[in-house]
């Protein structure tokens, strides 16, 4: 399985970007990860990035994170990688959320909870679902319905 | 306000712990917040070191977490710690979950998210929330709808 993540803006902290780390390094036996960090700049020219970046990812399919969007049981959410297209393509925004053309490119809105995540939590939850969702689809133990 | 969350369970994390305690800082000013651990143990034995605890916390507004439990956006979650009694008191429960006899305790049963996270990955998110909470109460520019 091929995943990636295009998200807005650095992981600044270092307690995250340690743990995502880690989970990145948990996935690795399992699927290809790859994470691209875009600039924080204006919605527009966020944007253009994004799509620009998506012209790599023909075929995948696309994943924005929004509040909107659907939430899944992490059971849930292993199956829906498991049919989903060989590449899976998340999106996390910056503070300004995601713009609607990029949201259009959308095989699913995904949100991972009624609350407010800062970017930087959102991408710490989407990589230890991700790692969970690799382990049960996997019969690992790490996951106990 | 006075916060305190009983947790079946140490954080083991460093990341997380130290993700925790910086998180439990930046909340001081606005809440008193008081963390108790109590050991794994069998869900029985685990109830009753629950119950006990409680024993202290009498008037308090008592908030399990459960999956099945009412999810809240951070705005909503704000308001229910605005409205509630002095002292609130949140109880995560460890791979066992909770017993129905302290969940039978609840003012209001919480749920994070449809997805499952470990205790220390729960304790993570309450507290994130609980510091936007206050900071959505007083009025300041962490968080964004």
């Amino acid at each position: 399985m091929l995943l990636k993540i295009i998200a807005i803006g650095k992981l600044k902290d270092k307690y995250f970007r340690e743990r995502c780390d880690e989970y990145a390094k948990w996935l690795s036996p399992y699927a290809k990860l790859e994470i691209k960090e875009l600039p924080d700049s204006t919605p527009e020219k966020e944007a253009i990035a994004i799509l620009k970046e998506l012209e790599k990812d023909k075929g995948a399919f696309i994943v924005p994170m929004a509040e909107e969007g659907q939430q899944y049981t992490s059971r849930q959410f292993a199956e829906l990688l498991d049919k989903a297209a060989r590449k899976v393509v998340f999106i996390i925004g910056g503070p300004n959320g995601i713009a609607q053309e990029v949201k259009q490119q959308a095989g699913k809105l995904l949100s991972l909870s009624k609350m407010t995540f800062t970017h930087e939590f959102a991408r710490l939850i989407l990589l230890e679902q991700l790692f969970r969702a690799t382990n049960i689809l996997n019969g690992g133990h790490y996951h106990r319905d």
